[in-house]
């Protein structure tokens, strides 16, 4: 940190993601990537799109806008997208909560929404996860304050009903109600169409996951277009060209191709499921997780030890300090191949620790 | 607007990108894009990195980082990469200034810094260019501020001397002098070497424009490590994942075909060094741009209606309303083709207005 850095972030903690290392080759099961491919349709797309790059990009992003809202049966101007839902959860922050408009959201969930807080001097409360780690809405049905829900949740992949959304939204009138949706293909219900009934609620979404295009930086938030040209306001006031070219095109063609998006949810859904059962089996414990993810502990062997076991095995998975989840790790699922490396490596790790 | 909106923001006037329209085809002399495609090496490397979206791209963006420091014969550690160099300017004004930290710019200059120090809520002063919309280096020499030049100016395409960025950086040690290189190539002298030398200057600069990646988005920032290392943590409490792997590779790829890039700026300097003269024979007065665009104007024909009488003939120039300046016209420099068109259109013009 330099001496002329402002004092305002002198409390600044950075986030910090998932390793991604360079030097060797692992088998990564620690950020939630998608281990097939983009689809045919976007990779081509993308590629043709290098060609123009001398002009810049659409700043109304209009055909990508175009291909979400009739993915998902809405109005344009109800859409606007952002490099990667990481871009999109700060300009929610941004726009909707200050000084004095507090901001609140699980004690357990993504690590950067307290991050954005503390960036911009946001009071917030984190509200606790009931003992077994699932969200009980009712501590946020009472409060003056944005609410910023994680639906599934991560990293414990629990889902919130939609009824509970609902009600977020109704109880909240003069506050702003954000579900951040990242992993909501892999088992959970979008609450998209809730934002049409509800002025208030903004669904946050993301094609890193479910769409293999976590490298090319694609998020999108849907909600009352009141609330979309305040992003749009954010947005030409800091960088009207936020989402390149290439990852439009890739965006557009990735929509292209749904049979494909689904084949794959649904392939990870049951490995997924395969891999609980399996890992039970082994004496592990999990979240009934509807993501791509896994969040297990096992009785003999802490989050902490499993993470070293398995990365010295050159498999990296997720381990959170945090206090309440610290015996947990969190597993990307992947293939049925990789998953079966998994499980071998950890049965070596149970033999030796057992 | 939304009743939700910060009020933080209820003075904000976003900037306005010039026009890129999708509707019909235009002659675009309105953005300063380059008209040569990007390097074949780039597209290849893009349309490679396209396989593998399913991955993060590299949050430490190492590639690219280190082919801009072999590019400069600078360490590594100073230097970072941003989503096109909009982002770098806003991160500077984010990092370096604040309620009690002002900054100081020309009058006449990017549109975008008072829109970023609106959005942050920073005092600014705005330094009169000279009547020949030269920047006078003195009145910045005596204030307690930041200060952002771009060298070469827009919309001007005047430079100031690297003695002059010395004087700057060496008089104002307590305070951060940032030079806007985005236009340095076509002409202009770069004060990278200097940043070693003065621990308090930072350039950014872009591949927008002499690299033909606008639509790529890849700006960067190159200064003393402690002031990387404050910007490094900015982007690790926003969006660690700012720049994409095809945008990365593409980055990576035209910086690999250095004579390709000289090429095209020797061509565009030659052209816009014959433009300025055909447009002189004809009665226009221009400054001495250095970049890839003219600033011109003519006594007979204002600003706004040489911009109405090219749009109504498919070709589009930038006009801005601001005061001092409403007389002129800044048009990019395209091919020799495109400037013939232009010529024509503009004889055109004038045999009706004259």
């Amino acid at each position: 940190m330099s001496r002329y850095f402002s004092h305002r972030y002198d409390r600044l903690e950075p986030y910090v993601p998932g390793e991604q290392p360079q030097d060797r080759k692992y088998l990564k099961l620690n950020t939630n990537e998608s281990p097939f491919p983009p689809s045919p349709k976007a990779i081509q797309r993308a590629a043709e799109a290098a060609g123009g790059l001398n002009l810049y990009s659409d700043p109304t992003c209009r055909k990508i806008r175009e291909a979400l809202a009739d993915h998902y049966g809405i109005p344009m101007d109800r859409v606007t997208v952002t490099n990667g839902s990481d871009e999109g959860l700060y300009f929610a922050f941004s726009a909707w909560c200050d000084e004095a408009h507090p901001v609140m959201f699980p004690d357990i969930t993504y690590g950067f929404y307290p991050v954005y807080a503390e960036k911009l001097n946001i009071p917030y409360r984190q509200i606790p996860v009931r003992d077994d780690l699932s969200i009980d809405p009712e501590p946020y049905l009472h409060n003056e304050a944005m609410v910023v829900i994680a639906n599934p949740n991560a990293p414990t992949g629990l889902t919130i009903p939609q009824n509970a959304i609902e009600a977020l939204a109704e109880r909240n009138p003069d506050h702003i109600v954000v579900i951040d949706e990242a992993y909501v293909d892999f088992g959970g219900e979008s609450a998209v169409k809730l934002t049409c009934r509800y002025p208030n609620l903004v669904v946050i979404g993301t094609l890193s996951k479910s769409r293999s295009l976590a490298g090319g930086r694609l998020g999108y938030m849907i909600a009352d277009p009141s609330l979309i040209a305040d992003i749009e306001t954010l947005r030409y006031s800091t960088n009207p060209y936020n989402v390149n070219s290439m990852t439009i095109a890739a965006g557009v063609g990735v929509l292209e191709d749904e049979a494909y998006t689904r084949r794959n949810c649904a392939c990870i859904a049951d490995n997924r499921e395969a891999l609980k059962e399996t890992l039970r089996k082994l004496g592990f414990s999990s979240t009934d997780s509807k993501s791509n993810f896994i969040f297990v502990k096992h009785p003999a062997l802490p989050g902490a030890m499993l993470y070293e076991k398995l990365k010295a095995r050159g498999i990296l998975v997720r381990h959170f300090k945090t206090p309440r989840i610290a015996d947990y790790s969190r597993i990307t699922i992947g293939t049925a191949a990789q998953m079966e490396a998994l499980v071998a490596a950890v049965q070596e790790i149970l033999k030796e620790a057992v």
